[in-house]
C-alpha cells in the first residue's frame, strides 16, 4: 500500500477528513500510524517515540505542569460509511465522530502550539474498539507508565465539546439457578430452573439506581440483565438457566462495593462476575483539573459510560473527556462530527496550552 | 454388511438380545427390517408387505374383529450400550426398553399364533425417535391408510406391562416481549424486553395444573418454559426477549382449547404456536377396548406423554399403549427390559389373540 501523508498546516476540519479517509479498523492501524509519526517526526519541538502502532510525542520545556491529551487511532467495523464527506456543517464517515475529530484536534495542537505554558503528552493509541488486551493506553499503562506521567490528562473522547468527568465503573455477573431435568410431559418430577429465575427477574425489574452527586455531578446507576439463556430441547425442563446482569456504578463504589451490592441484591442465588472495571472520580477538586474546567467555560456533565479515563485514574492522574462530536453517534453508521466543535474544541485547547491567549 | 438372521422359534428374552445386537438407530434401520421381513416372510399365515423399512403383516381369517399390534424398530443414538446384556433378571443394552422389548413379543406372536380368533396386523416401522416427517407409522397413515384399519390397536411402547390409555397432547409456543435497544450505561435511555418477561415467568411460577378425570383416569396437565432466550451485547439492553412454553394438555381440550387457554394465559403477549399436537382420548368405552382391558387385568393407568397412540385415534382407531419395560427408563443409556415382564406381555397377548386359552 503506498504511504499516505498527513498535512497537518491545513485547517483542522481537513485534518479530521484526511484521517477519517485513512481506513483504521482495529488491528489495522499501521498506515494511520505511519502517517501521524511521519506528520509529527519534523516537529523539532516534539519528541516522538511509537510503540506498536501507538505514538507519544512530548514537548520538554521544564514547565510546571505537565498534562497528556490523547486519542484513540482505531474505529469500529467499516459500514458502507467511507470516504468522509463534508456537507458544509459536519464532517461525516466512519470515526469522524469516535475519534478522528478528536484527533484531529490533538494533531492540530502538536503542530501548531510550539510553546505551551505546560507541558504536553500528545497520544495517539491503537485498540481502543476491542478486547482490553489490545489497547494501546492500557500497554504504555503497564509497560511504560512513566510516559504517562502528569498531573491532569484529557481524553478527547467525543462529548459535545463538554467536560465530561469522571465515568462509572461496570461490572458482569452471571446469576444461575439450578434445577432438575424432567420430561416435560411428567413436569412434577422434575423442578423447572426457568421458573426458579423468576425472583431474579422481579428483583431487577424492582431495582431503583442510585443517583449519587459526586463533586456535584449527579450520577446514574444501572442494573440490567443484558442476557437470559436457558433450556435444553422442546420437551425437557431445564435444569440449568443463567441471566447475565450489568451493574453500571457510580465511582463513589470500588469493584468490591459493587460486588459486595451484587451479591446482596441476588442474595440466595449462583453469583458470578466475570467482567469488571473500576470508575473514576471526577477528580474536580484538584488544581490542573479546575483550572482546565474553568478555561472551557466551567460547564461539566458527568460520563456513565466506562473510558480509557479510569485508566488515567489508576495511574493516579486526573482525567476528563473533552471532544467533539455527539457520543450517542459513536458506533452508528452516521456518525459525524459537526465543523464548529472541531475548531471550538481546537480553539479552547490551544488557548489553554497557549496560556490564555 | 452381512445379512443377520433372525430365529423366532426362540424364547422371546433372546429374541430380544437378537433385535438389540442389530444396531438400528434412527435413520439407519435397514438391517433390522431385513431381518424382520426375512423372518416374516415364510410364515403362511402372514401376508407380508414392506414400504421403506416399515412391515406390514396380516393374518386374513374372516374374523369379526381385526386389532393392530404395533412397535417401532429405530433406537435413539448409541451410547456405548451395546451389545446386549442379560444379567438373569433383565436384559440391558440400546433399545431394550424402548422398545426392542415390544418389537420382541411382536414377532413371537406372529410366529406363534397362527390361527388368533381375532384378525391381527402387526406394524413394525421406523423412524419414531426423530422428526415426525420421517415416522413410518405415520406414513402409513397418510398413503395407505386402509393398512392400518382396525377395531383397536395397541402400541407396544413400554408402559410397564400395564395398559395406558389415551396421551396427552402437546403444544409449544414462544412469548416474545419487544423493548427497545439502550447502551447499558444509560439504561434510561431504552427498555429493557428480558425485564419486561418477568410477568410471563410470574405466571408460569403461580400456574396450578389441571388434573381431569377421563373414563376414570387422572391426568396431569403441565405448562412450562423449555427455553428462554434473550440478549445483543453484554453493554446493550435487549430489545427482544422469547420465552418457549411447553403445555401438555389432557385428552378432553382439542388443540384449539389448548391454543385458546395460553393465549388467554398469557393475555397481553405476542404469542407464535411453534408446535402442536393433539392428545387422544382414552376410549376405554369402545368394546374391543374394554375386553383388552379386561383380558389383561383390568388395570389401566393415564399416558401422560405423547405417543403414535394419537395416530390411530387420528384415524378412528381405539388404541392403547401396552408394553414391557419402565417408561422411565426410555432414552437413557443404561435402560433394560426386566425378563419377567417380556414374557408377562407375550403370555397375556397370546391368551388374548388365542381367545383366552
Amino acid at each position: 500500500m503506498e504511504p499516505v501523508t498527513l498535512d497537518l498546516t491545513a485547517d483542522v476540519v481537513d485534518v479530521c477528513a484526511q484521517l477519517v479517509d485513512i481506513e483504521s479498523v482495529s488491528r489495522n492501524e499501521r498506515a494511520v500510524a505511519d502517517a501521524v509519526e511521519q506528520a509529527l517526526t519534523p516537529l523539532s519541538h516534539l519528541a516522538v517515540q511509537r510503540r506498536g502502532n501507538t505514538l507519544v510525542a512530548r514537548t520538554d520545556l521544564g514547565r510546571g505542569e505537565r498534562v497528556v491529551i490523547a486519542g484513540h487511532l482505531d474505529t469500529v467495523p467499516l459500514n458502507d460509511n467511507l470516504p468522509s464527506r463534508n456537507d458544509g456543517t459536519s464532517l461525516h464517515g466512519l470515526g469522524a465522530c469516535d475519534m478522528k475529530g478528536g484527533d484531529a484536534v490533538i494533531l492540530r495542537l502538536a503542530a501548531t502550539v510550539a510553546e505551551p505554558v505546560r507541558d504536553v503528552t500528545y497520544v495517539l493509541y491503537e485498540g481502543e474498539e476491542i478486547e482490553s488486551e489490545f489497547n494501546g493506553l492500557g500497554h504504555l499503562a503497564a509497560d511504560a507508565p512513566e510516559l504517562l506521567t502528569a498531573d491532569f490528562a484529557i481524553l478527547m473522547e467525543p462529548s459535545d465539546g463538554v467536560v465530561e468527568a469522571g465515568c462509572q465503573g461496570t461490572m458482569r455477573v452471571e446469576v444461575t439457578t439450578y434445577g432438575e431435568r424432567a420430561h416435560s410431559a411428567r413436569a412434577w418430577k422434575g423442578v423447572n430452573a426457568i421458573h426458579l429465575a423468576t425472583p431474579v427477574l422481579e428483583r431487577l425489574a424492582a431495582y431503583e439506581p442510585r443517583q449519587p452527586l459526586i463533586d456535584g455531578l449527579a450520577y446514574h446507576e444501572g442494573l440490567n440483565a443484558v442476557g437470559i439463556e436457558g433450556g435444553v430441547a422442546g420437551n425437557v425442563l431445564p435444569d440449568r438457566c443463567v441471566v447475565t446482569v450489568n451493574h453500571r456504578f457510580a465511582p463513589d463504589r470500588s469493584e468490591a462495593d459493587a460486588e459486595a451490592f451484587l451479591r446482596d441484591f441476588f442474595e440466595g442465588y449462583d453469583v458470578q462476575v466475570t467482567d469488571s472495571a473500576p470508575g473514576a472520580l471526577p477528580g474536580l477538586d484538584r488544581p490542573a483539573a479546575k483550572a482546565f474546567v474553568d478555561a472551557v467555560g466551567g460547564t461539566v456533565n458527568p460520563k456513565f459510560g466506562w473510558t480509557d479515563v479510569a485508566r488515567f485514574t489508576a495511574l493516579g492522574v486526573p482525567a476528563v473527556n473533552f471532544g467533539p462530536g455527539d457520543p450517542m453517534l459513536a458506533h452508528k453508521q452516521e456518525e459525524f462530527v459537526p465543523l464548529d466543535q472541531l475548531r471550538h474544541c481546537e480553539r479552547v485547547l490551544a488557548d489553554w496550552l497557549g496560556g490564555g491567549r
